[in-house]
């Protein structure tokens, strides 16, 4: 499945996000999302990231996951630059812990959604997971894959529930 | 297109959220995309809740919007029986202005993630522009609505950007 | 008495969350107070928690400890289905150092009530103390172990409180 | 049943507070419970707080609710004198609306615990339920009445709850 | 002097803001700065936000000033598309009061520096101000004015220190 | 000097704050400042912390140094049971980094005040400086010793001002 | 006792923070302590508040209390130019409601500090009543009248403290 | 060019912030933008600070970076002081990680503006960019110099954007 076209583009601020990022990737490997994991800097790059947001749908993507620290403008751009959804992942990258960055990507105004998840990794399995929830509309084979996905962590918490 | 059966539910914690949904209703009428209103209270109505989330999809839900204040814990819960996008909006609803209901919605474990909103009307409008972008994957012809929507906004801002 | 049934029951949101719960737990050793430990995930398992929460006081519970993080939903989800008293002890296992589920256990709506205790550590302890402190209604021998617990606390300061 | 020496005692750092807590101790009526209201300052009466607390199990109170603003000492000082449990409720009195006496109340030390509530009136309202929770240990025919004003509640929200 | 070409841009993400910068644009005119007010939304026109900023500079701005409120991602932006300084004013446009959009503009990445100002008024003030010291490095006599103004406002103090 | 009896009392909540003290006691010596040092734990021995506080003034002392972590009560309730000057010093004794006792000290309501320091360290350190500073307009000699200590300082920073 | 030369020098950033030192400033004149009023602005006339604060202690001023809001540096600086004690109160004069005042005076660095108080009018109140508490050092039946003051509170509090 | 006048003044609070200032001092180097590095410490030395500030211009300075931490008094002080532009680094330099110091710098009053950085050593870059923008007015070949360092920058993200 890894050679068909990317039906998710992972993008973030900076090559030190990846480690943030790392966990929620390896959940789209394991439900089978096609996928690329792009740098794409709103600061630094803006072009390469207007131009990134403007050909996602054309390109074939569904869905963008876009994860940056501190003052993290890339996932509000990019949204700004396309009509598909797209998933915001604070990053604990300043000394303020990723508040900044939550602050920055969830408070968008009206006219601009992002679907923002909680900081750092765990916002980043999740977005894997709502971008999987998004592609179940279209590939319904998607959401058993989902389904099954979360009934294991079900299972896992109820195996080992007795603790004394 | 009323008497289709909705693709959207919004729901929320108590009555007295209403007046802050009602700016994102309204885009969800103006998109033309079928929906219904309820009043869930995850603390005061568990088990309406839980049959909510379980039946939404079966009963031809795509996307639920969630809004509840101060501990919110509705969109997180509905999302833990559900694998249909979960669209979170914190409400202002006590002395600390949504911030609360902010943290409660957006720091979900992970595992079960909600698509967090900006605090208050601002969020609403966007839940309802981002549940578009979502169904735009199955009901292409919403993506040109969402579109125009969008560039009507735009419009709007260039067409009176001179002040002085 | 560890072969009485229990009547405090002690829960937490994941397993990782046990070496902040263990000096509590501790605590309820040291008093006498029977119980039981279980991992009830909110959101990984909502059905089990449901059902925990229902039949806690059928099963001879008469209070419940629920630890949870992040968008700690657990606690006043236990709370909306049952009458006993539930303690909410925010754990620190976000970026945010348990602020977050501070607000997401303490801020509940009027009508469902959590007793919230400190972050972390010293609210594991103290919500032991506080179930041994309602216990003691209906156990008064409790109550005098409890004073016994605090005095000694007391002595040890007292004994130690001329530093130079 | 006002005739009956009371159960609970409801205290206030001062009479300004009284406001917040109206509402609670309406609901405290509702349930028939008996108690009194009081003003303790802890800065301005620490001798009669002292008092207070340390002659509230003799006199028959099984519970203390315990309101107070800004630097809230009240519910704290009151707990570190009494093995009764206390409930304590922030009050917005300051411009940090409550945020501080909420931090003042919920971040007690190991050893002397306070089971805090929301802030300001679901507070109020809270603790009063919460104190019927806690009686109902002793007093199984409370646990019926809070279990039918849940109940009530419950239904106020079923009957309401299609919007359109 | 205001037939001149502009040299400070003074830009706003949406025309509410323009009563929290009037007082900085009085400011401009009192110190006869010639200057442009543009509405230029990051979200709803981004491209015209580039054009604005990639174009500043040759259409002989100076210097720019960008408020905005909620995520605020204009100041940010624009800077990275222009070797201009940008001065960043925070707008309490939200119900976070302006703390959301002060992160958003300060907490800039290294590379693309925004030189942020005071939320609201003052700092719409402060930024005319600032603008002047920057613009006083090519325009000397600006300097003068600018000195003259700062001295009235110790002369207005100084003139009315004694209250009682 | 130290035969002397003490003129400033140092207390803390617990042993554990003694490390954050320290480099304040280390600055009252260096002044020759007579004080002695206690452990006064407002939760765990309020009958010693009354006591304490009220015998102060007769036993000499005329200022009181007070140290506590999270719910840091002891300040203020010592401030309530004496005419003495009470400086407060936050101590970072929880995951909430010592801000839960800043707004615990600081935010004392009218009536009964607390000069409150910085939270740790600086703030020992200043409350040493400032028990210096009150005494001064009682012992004229120690003012200059804290004029020369402060001197000191100053020259430290002139001497090695040239970085570069 | 008005013609006397003033104990305490009361400043303020600017005269618009008046209203909320009132009430502190009629403490002072029920207790009798002389006293002068001034603005003195530390960013917009520094050298005046450099002589202000370096000839007070030679004009006979033993206590300085200095509110301000914002970004407060006043409190902070006056301290830098005194070895007499400062008292700081901040003043909520920004949209941060006094927030950002609080830091900006109580986290100064160790080497110069500030006593500080609680935002706003209860802050200007405790001032005072601070200030009185050092001058009783000096003036020993001062000491008298403030404990006549807080006894007053007292008997305040408890003639009104049974409320049903 | 290391010989020439210094165009940049970089001062801080103290000694320790030297380490979050290096990475600006660097790209100061970098853009061979002549500069000089001083100690000033706004509460030790306040007299060598106004000093500073009061020759800064007639010394040939342009820019002014000042960095400090906790109560950070100094961009404010030296901008009250200067007309020259002065920006503010605020250093993490206590245990709320900078936000004291971010807060104490950005809420200028009006009237005396510091163009604020993010907290850190981003902060510090940015600060050594900002002042190049700033100098750039007068030296346009430090315009293309600034051009090309933030070129690289692009560049380097182009070079390695895709990670899979």
């Amino acid at each position: 499945m890894s050679a068909e076209s990317p039906w998710v583009g992972v993008i973030m601020g900076g090559k030190s996000d990846l480690e943030h990022l790392r966990p929620g990737i390896d959940v789209l490997k394991e439900l089978g999302i096609p996928h690329e994991v792009r740098v794409v800097s709103a600061h630094r790059t803006p072009d390469w990231m207007i131009q990134y947001a403007q050909t996602a749908e054309s390109r074939g993507l569904s869905v963008i996951i876009a994860a940056a620290g501190g003052a993290a403008h890339l996932p509000g751009m990019v949204a700004s630059k396309t009509l598909l959804p797209v998933l915001g992942v604070p990053i604990p990258a300043t000394v303020l812990n990723g508040f900044d960055a939550l602050l920055s990507i969830v408070q968008m105004p009206k006219g601009v959604p992002v679907g923002t998840m909680a900081i750092g990794k765990p916002g980043a399995i999740n977005a894997a997971l709502y971008a999987a929830s998004i592609l179940s509309l279209k590939y319904p084979e998607l959401r058993s894959r989902l389904g099954a996905w979360r009934q294991a962590r079900t299972d896992e918490v109820l195996a080992d529930r007795e603790l004394s």
